[in-house]
């Protein structure tokens, strides 16, 4: 790659012809993550309004921490945050919230947030001063919670991973039984993380149940939707986070389902400031109070940052575009795709669903070449490990498609199949198919 | 502002005509951040090179934990942070960072990266586990040292504040002293925080006397070079940051002094793997171990996030443009601005500096309109509280010119100029000088 193209910065100016032509070098030589054959993450698809938005955005370069020099932005925010209090559940009126950059710091400040209103001397005086807290999340949830646990001081073994059903969800029962576990061991449960799409099998905890659970303890209840959050804007599909309005505070992605260009996550709050009490720094040198409008509009005070990029612009562009009515379509329209795809996976001789009726746009499987079928379970098993990265390997060596394996717990390597981008047509999914039969054939 | 512009988000897709009517009231609304007159922030200006990367880096569109999809991007980031290394003193080839999103975030990674090579142990099993740590920052410091402690469950109240000297910088004794109390208290000191460029009165902390005492009491030496660190980039401006080699990580935003757009902020580390192993989570779900490439190019386990925006090729474009030799006489030309407005301030009459002699692109003064000139000493101060927020609200009624102000310890509001922005010019200066005194001799 470094062959390929200087990317070294040098002494003198370069011109602007040579400027071009390392900008289209770039260009080439990247990973065409907007490409309808790219399924290889949750973000991906290049939408032109969410992108003209973004253009626009750099254009105004400004930054989100005060209405006086970010007048519209904020306001955009609140509107648009408004209509996801609106699709969580919540009353906007007592609602908060913050765009984060990304769906592991939204993540991390709710889990600061959670401290704060249970224990607010931590802010001032540390962990030292208060009891051993201790929090849990689903073992198929996002590692962004133990780097909270970890980040934060209350230490990566202090979140207790609780075991999934076939399905991948949490299991009510396990969570009840581990934080009554922790009380007799002297720890503090405070916080639990309900995931709405595992970033693996797509999996929606049970978020009644686990609400349930977290009133009768008396704990924080936060649903990590970053990624299955878009489905609030479907009402066909949205049964699936039945119960997020009991959350305290939720993750959601727009750059994930709703398509928003990188960066664009919120954290949005059920109960409005807490955010400002836990982190504002009374930095009366950067945010006066006595300026001539309302400086409640102003946001510095709610952030961990101190400058924030602009990252609503484009979402906000690019929801006018649709409207709600055109997400309702979008996510409709993905969903069977979903379905589709998992129909042919059953029906295309070799290929073997890890979850037998995915319940939403991960599809995960294996592909076992033919002539390693009739071999013992243990082998078939153990050449599995190496097919799914050759298979890869192959497509990225054809350039033709990307698609993204892991192992997890007692399964050897197996395909994660996302269909996330709004671009994606049947025709994309029988060609994702027909190449990994293809190459998985061809495999020595 | 409500009534000027429609920011909700309708039930029905909108058409392209009156979203494009949106976006010019958006742009319209909005404050001209990179106007040559908006001296109101450090983070200002639009280079249009860089707008242009920004652009681009929407068109592509991709996440910077994996070289698998963002393959140019890494080797960039590092061909980037390979300059900036060598700007700070380091060996690059033992050198380590990352881009984060804005300095907060920033000293947040370096301030945890320090606590866990003290005491990995925190990272499992959380604060408790450990001695009270304390840490040290001047009082003129950025709030996001006192925040990071906050967060990390250190305690706000446990990062001192260190006296400054007439000059807004850091006293060392006074740093040595307070090290040697918070011992004597049971308390154990970790982190020193030493800024380079301090927000309101652009001081530069004695880095190589800080750095003495970090060494005699085995202490982790943190540069907060956030607005500072472009000057590293100037061979005449850098004697001012002499010393800064010795730090363990340095905070540098090139959206501040570089022009860069928002948000372009790296925190750098002298020593490679530390921040790995802090960070890492073992997500083997995502980053996988059995790759066709060196997985060590792979950035996801660095990060405290998760997604990570490319915020580097605005910033590589822009540094192409200009070479180093560009930056070098870009940095100067502000350097030389800022000494002749500090000359017109002190020649000018009713204007008085608050440092006498600024050292950077920061210079803080009060204007005192005749009609109190001649009033006593007291009363000149308490109405010198409001002269500046209302001469400042004159200037956006008339939306010619931005200027920030602030409070400081006894001294009453004063107008805290910024010379950021590579396309002011002296007219400029003498611009904002005449409508200060204009507006100012107007008031009631």
């Amino acid at each position: 790659m470094q062959m390929l193209i200087d990317l070294s910065i040098p002494e003198q100016p370069e011109n602007l012809l040579k400027l071009v032509k390392s900008c289209e070098d770039v260009l080439r030589l990247g990973v065409r993550t907007g490409h309808p054959r790219f399924f290889n993450q949750i973000s991906c698809g290049l939408d032109l309004v969410s992108m003209a938005g973004e253009w626009l955005t750099a254009t105004a370069n400004t930054n989100m921490f005060t209405y006086e020099i970010a007048p519209v932005f904020i306001l955009m925010e609140k509107s648009v945050m408004t209509r996801m209090w609106e699709a969580v559940g919540w009353d906007p009126e007592k609602a908060d919230g913050i765009f984060a950059p990304g769906g592991a710091i939204a993540n991390l400040y709710a889990m600061n947030a959670a401290r704060h209103q249970l224990w607010p001397r931590s802010k001032h005086l540390g962990m030292k001063d208060i009891p051993t807290l201790c929090c849990f999340t689903s073992e198929d949830s996002h590692y962004s919670i133990k780097s909270a646990s970890a980040v934060l001081g209350i230490g990566a073994d202090h979140c207790f991973n609780i075991p999934t059903d076939k399905n991948g969800k949490m299991i009510p029962e396990a969570l009840e039984a581990k934080i009554i576990e922790s009380k007799k061991e002297g720890l503090t449960p405070f916080f639990v993380c309900c995931t709405a799409g595992t970033t693996v099998y797509g999996a929606f905890d049970p978020l009644e149940r686990v609400a349930n659970i977290c009133e009768r303890h008396k704990l924080w209840f936060h649903v990590d939707a970053a990624w299955g959050g878009g489905m609030l804007l479907s009402p066909e599909h949205r049964y699936k986070l039945a119960g997020v309005e009991r959350a305290n505070s939720v993750t959601w992605n727009p750059h994930k389902l709703m398509g928003a260009l990188l960066q664009c996550s919120a954290c949005l709050f059920r109960q409005d400031g807490l955010l400002f009490q836990c982190n504002q720094a009374s930095a009366d040198y950067l945010f006066q109070q006595d300026k001539p409008y309302d400086v409640s509009y102003d946001t510095g005070d709610k952030a961990i940052q101190c400058g924030r990029h602009n990252d609503v612009f484009k979402l906000w562009l690019m929801w006018k575009s649709k409207g709600m009515e055109g997400y309702r379509q979008q996510i409709n329209k993905l969903m069977d795709l979903s379905a589709y795809f998992t129909r042919r996976i059953k029906e295309t001789e070799g290929f073997e669903l890890i979850i037998e009726n995915p319940e939403f746009l991960n599809i995960c499987f294996w592909y076992v070449p033919s002539k390693i079928r009739n071999l013992e379970p243990a082998e078939i098993k153990a050449r599995l490990e190496k097919i799914a990265p050759k298979i890869k390997a192959g497509m990225m060596q054809r350039g033709t498609t990307m698609v993204g394996y892991q192992p997890d717990k007692q399964r050897p390597n197996f395909f994660r199949m996302i269909i996330s981008n709004q671009a994606i047509t049947r025709e994309d999914l029988d060609f994702l198919i027909k190449e990994i039969v293809d190459i998985g054939e061809s495999l020595e």
